[in-house]
């Protein structure tokens, strides 16, 4: 499966990406895009998209409009996302009439925990234990198995903490399932961690693969604070952080940037979280301390560009900008390092509203 | 005059910066406002500008229409320019519906080479000798005084060697002087530099003044092929050269960004070349270089934020892609380093396509 090839040429400056989703990595991506000489056309259901005040072109649609999503993709050289709860039989009508990126199968098998997790053990690597919860008897009974301690997540469309609740007992198990509305989802062992990291990747039309260093990662209220790179992370699993990316990158014949979460467990070994087929915001400080950003670097496997070099020329941390700290926009201007702010209209709570990124001196890689 | 107080609030995340202009220049402000969640409406009489893909609105219109300008400037919370022969008279006009920096004054002095120079000298800076040309005889008799060598320019509207002429001797002088169409100019002493260099600072609203590092520039056929920096300066001619730029700031009242070029003699002095009332194509390596980019300076000055940090974390060399150079852009992107490419549908000889920067590691400031 290494060396793939697709029959598509590279997309000469002058020709246009579609995006669909028009968020803040949409918005990221379009900026990407737009320094490579390239336009932007995004799709997106709210009239009001951050990314459509960069792009070149956009639509307001929703993913189940068959014909607006054809004249959309008509209009673009390439097709790609900033949101992986893209509904995959999108993907696919999009595919139909421009080359889409990423596959259908990657997306489906991501967006589904339960099959993302199988996938992950099937080729080889490591997850918390987890099982299927189809019911409130499943919840309860697989609380018990688990020791009376878990993850409950509904199978899908979860992000930010959303659909996530951790039972202490088996009342609070069934509560939980069914405040999803009893949705398929999966319990999850807790994992008592050391610290959290990611490692975000690249794999271009041709084959070819590059990964970033791999931050380390803090949330709060499951919502990611800052990233560090370097973090704690040694050589060592740096290294296998890579090869865990490269592995899932070849198995899921992936084009495109993504992201693998990673639990990194007191006695060193590296368990998949999560997968994200998409830009990810604990690679946002690519933008200031690698010549290719993890945007421009979407965009050029997108396009079926070379991969960029993803070596960094500075150490980084970049913290989030959440809620109402926005208000606080000119504190940021005032400090020193790069301010990052998303043009949403509304501060809502738990809303990524920016980042704010500090270089220091390279010390190790 | 320093401190120099407006009354105008910063412009708050979500307003919209007008730019006159439409290029490459207002192209990259316009990426820059986008990061700090800014909004842009570019105002040019070119229907296929490049920097209408990257912005939230545009407006296609002449600078001499007074009811469209009239329009754009009311659209807007504050309004800049990419270009510096906007006519006075129509910053000056827009600067009746919206705040507008540059001011009409600054622009008036530095878009006129007599003037700009005569202003240069009467704040105590050297320039290379020059006299007015009103007509061929001036011409002839003054290349006789500059003993048959000098350089003869158009007092207005001049770039990249346009409008320019190298006479050898009084006949030239008055051929040159005709095919300028008799339009005003000056006759300059060429002057036996070593190398040319460049300073580019920035004025806030508040008086508050920031100068980057002074690189060293190349030109070939007039147009600038490189710039350096660390260039070849001595650590006392980069402060030197700021303090060039500091005095020209605060004696035009500027606010935003602005570029001296200098002409660096062998006995070590620095002469003012010429001025440059916006973001200048020697500053393009900031873009990597800084935490705070030449094209973020100029918004935050425009805006009334505070002045972003200038300080390099690395050094750089910045080359332009000229003309057919852009047909090799995929030997570029193979390169590491940061590709920019300006979204040009057509590559005239001589026109600036795009420019790849590369950063080393930080030897000296």
């Amino acid at each position: 499966m290494s060396g793939t090839k697709t029959t598509h040429a590279p997309m000469a400056p002058g020709g246009t990406v579609g995006i669909l989703g028009g968020g803040q990595l949409g918005r990221m991506l379009a900026l990407a895009a737009a320094r490579l000489g390239l336009k932007t056309h995004i799709y997106c259901d709210d009239a009001d998209a951050p990314a459509f005040q960069v792009s070149a072109a956009h639509t307001v649609g929703k993913f189940e409009d068959r014909d607006a999503l054809a004249a959309f993709a008509k209009a673009c050289d390439a097709v790609t996302l900033e949101f992986e709860n893209v509904p995959a039989d999108c993907v696919d009508h999009v595919a139909r009439f421009a080359p889409t990126y990423p596959s259908a199968r990657a997306l489906a098998i991501t967006q589904d925990r339960f099959d993302e997790k199988s996938f992950v053990q099937s080729i080889g690597l490591t997850t918390p234990r987890f099982v299927k919860i189809d019911s409130a008897a499943d919840a309860t009974g697989w609380l018990k198995d688990f020791g009376g301690r878990g993850v409950l997540k509904t199978r899908r469309f979860g992000y930010d903490g959303k659909g996530q609740a951790k039972p202490n007992n088996a009342d609070e198990a069934a509560a939980a399932f069914e405040s999803f509305k009893s949705v398929p989802s999966i319990l999850e062992a807790l994992i008592d961690f050391d610290f959290e990291a990611s490692v975000i990747a690249a794999r271009g039309r041709d084959g070819s693969f590059a990964a970033y260093d791999p931050p380390e990662n803090h949330h709060e209220n499951h919502i990611l604070r800052c990233s560090a790179v370097p973090g704690r992370l040694t050589a060592k699993q740096c290294d296998l952080a890579k090869e865990i990316a490269r592995t899932i990158a070849l198995a899921l014949d992936y084009v495109g940037v993504f992201a693998v979460e990673l639990f990194v467990l007191k006695d060193g070994a590296l368990l998949v979280n999560e997968i994200a087929p998409r830009v990810h915001n604990s690679g946002h400080w690519t933008i200031e301390a690698c010549a290719v950003s993890q945007f421009e670097q979407h965009i050029r496997a997108v396009c079926g560009w070379p991969l960029g070099d993803p070596a960094r020329h500075a150490d980084a941390v970049m913290e989030n900008i959440i809620g109402a700290e926005a208000e606080a926009w000119e504190n940021y201007a005032r400090r020193s390092g790069a301010l990052h702010l998303y043009g949403k209209r509304t501060a809502r709570a738990g809303r990524k509203m920016g980042h704010f990124t500090q270089l220091s001196p390279l010390t190790r890689r």
